[in-house]
């Protein structure tokens, strides 16, 4: 079960504040989910997240299943108990994974193709190690490389065994050059699929570590607006008591928010609303001023372990610290920022740990970033809390 | 400056325990000093190592000055300043590069042969990277292959600009398998070095962050019992506050635990001793009894990252935690560990982040090894304090 709670909207603005409350504890809205994909968050331990402030991680129900497995993690008693985080947990179906590893691959683009619009697909990076039917996803397993079958009925059972609060039902992913036909067509199974993830959550009543769970729908449809429309009052149909907003976001930044908007206006104006995968500062708040309650990106943590620290106070909201210009900068990445890493280390000796190759490098450098979008979504709030219009946050960064 | 107090002792026992007064604080002995090479612990961070009742560093002047070099140390800081961590480091003056790039690639071996007596010396893991001079150690650079020059002079200055309370005087690290007539003459060297060492650290008095420092004296002569006692009683005769005992320790623990009997004997009784390079849990309680005060040692941390977990309790005290048996095992690595790790996670969550490579997994893993190590040497401090033998520790590995 997941209650969802709006405690302030801004007049003229889609967005709101809120909480959502789940079985292992509340969250407050708009929120950043930490991706904890196979059981942690890249480089911290559940102290760090916790004096972070991070209050919600996501798992990934592919990478779980496949190690340790579902039914391990659900005899060491589910994520809360495996992972030693007990706060709210996600996890993601599996279903980004049919693309990331399908047509992501054939296609060689992510969520948002990184083109002009109108342009061609870029190159393959590789050929799909997916194989989908009506049942289901055909994968090839990225531990071993042994087949892996992901259905609707069997993604609830791995969910039920991994324990997750708000768990969401087998989709199919799809790519931003996915055509107008293949896309529907692909929505259309996502609907079925749902439909099937409903009967077999209703089934499994009482299995696994936390009977309390919630299974949210996800509305796909890519970037076309009759599908998106389509998909989110169809999914909104099926009486979700929440939504996340997946598949192809288009060709820019600019058709995002588009589909975002389109999703938003066919969805139940109380329930929550979830963004898959996005998680850039502009973004987050563009959709926040959209309807979007909670985000999970993994951006924030890999950015940090290739050297970019996130700032407020810099153009693009980046630092590359490996940039020679940081040598003998003993300021902190970001003035004013609370995190640990900011209390205590500069510049220069983060970029010293990086270029020596330091394991700790990647913990500070994370927890500086990770704590940078756990600000960004508390100034949102206070933003709204106050009436403001999200973009408020950027005007005055140093509130918050 | 440093300042050692004796504060007991146990009858019939070269074991005392005591402190030592830094200019950055006191440590209490025996110690176990944290490795630091390139002025962090591997994996962990300041707050970290605050946490685990760490009280002090050492770092390495040959990393160090190669990487970020010791100007900008120094005018970031001092290894305080710059690395965050302002209590209390030590350096190790480049000397045992000069053997684990030398004779240590080119004979095949560490500190400690791993062979039986007799045995030919193993197979060359590589070329010398180093060339002596009377002058001193014409290095190749690790970081870039170019040529670096380190002087007992130049080693000073290094020391004095990276600002660590306890430095040290070049010296030639021999090897197990260097006979009689060159580790003569080897030593003989590092005795010409260390006077040099002493007149270059009067002659930069004031230089640096912190003019506090002391300079120890490192005893060598390998493990030829006329050697290490002429060398002990020569460095001795110099007039450090403090000493290390450095270079080869033979080819068995056996033989390094009568190195230590002989240097200690020539040692002036109320100065401190360092045991370079030496902390497996036998080694050091055995140390102790011979009137060692303190150790560094990389092979805790060098254990957590390649998978092996200390415990008192397990045969060898050592857990492979990549093992199957702790797939589905729920406890803690340790029963009755006090380190977060332990206070937090199961052997089946480390084994995962291990398998699937998580960077989480390093630090999780270096936190309990390095508890284990300070409350190793915290047992130590109780049994000699209550007038026990050292040995004791390991009878009642539940106290402390």
């Amino acid at each position: 079960m997941t209650e969802f709670r709006i405690t302030s909207r801004v007049p003229g603005s889609e967005a709101r504040a809120g909480e959502l409350v789940t079985p292992h504890g509340t969250v407050r809205t708009p929120a950043f989910v930490a991706v904890a994909t196979r059981g942690t968050v890249k480089a911290l331990g559940v102290d760090d997240l916790e004096r972070l402030g991070v209050e919600v991680l996501i798992g990934n129900t592919y990478h779980l299943a496949l190690r340790p497995g579902a039914e391990r993690v659900a005899a060491l008693g589910g994520l809360q108990g495996f992972t030693g985080w007990r706060g709210p947990w996600f996890t993601d179906s599996g279903g980004f994974q049919v693309f990331s590893l399908g047509a992501g691959k054939v296609h060689g683009v992510g969520k948002i193709a990184s083109v002009f619009p109108g342009d061609a697909p870029p190159k393959p990076v590789g050929e799909s190690l997916v194989h989908l039917t009506e049942d289901g996803a055909h994968f090839r397993s990225v531990v071993d490389g042994s087949p892996v079958f992901f259905s609707p009925e069997g993604v609830i059972r791995l969910q039920r065994l991994l324990g997750a609060d708000v768990i969401l039902p087998l989709d199919e992913c799809t790519s931003p050059f996915h055509d107008h036909a293949y896309t529907k067509r692909a929505m259309e199974r996502t609907h079925r699929w749902a439909e099937r993830a409903l009967a077999a959550f209703e089934r499994t009543q009482g299995v696994g570590p936390n009977p309390a769970q919630a299974l949210w729908g996800i509305v796909q449809g890519g970037a076309y607006e009759d599908l998106r429309r389509a998909s989110a009052r169809a999914i909104a149909g099926m009486g979700f008591p929440g939504f996340a907003i997946g598949g192809s976001l288009g060709r820019s930044k600019e058709e995002m928010l588009r589909v975002v908007e389109w999703t938003a206006e066919e969805l139940p104006p109380d329930r929550p609303r979830h963004l898959l995968g996005i998680g850039g500062v502009e973004d987050v708040l563009q959709a926040v001023a959209r309807g979007v309650d909670t985000f999970d990106c993994a951006a924030p943590t890999r950015l940090a372990r290739n050297g970019v620290l996130l700032s407020l106070a810099e153009e693009g909201f980046r630092i590359p610290i490996k940039n020679a210009r940081f040598a003998r900068d003993d300021g902190p990445v970001e003035e004013g920022c609370d995190c640990p890493t900011c209390g205590r280390y500069s510049r220069a000796f983060l970029r010293h740990l990086l270029q020596a190759g330091e394991l700790s490098y990647y913990r500070l450098a994370t927890l500086h970033n990770v704590r940078f979008m756990v600000r960004l979504l508390g100034r949102v709030r206070a933003a709204l809390a106050a009436g403001k219009a999200v973009s408020a946050v950027l005007l005055d960064p140093s509130a918050g």
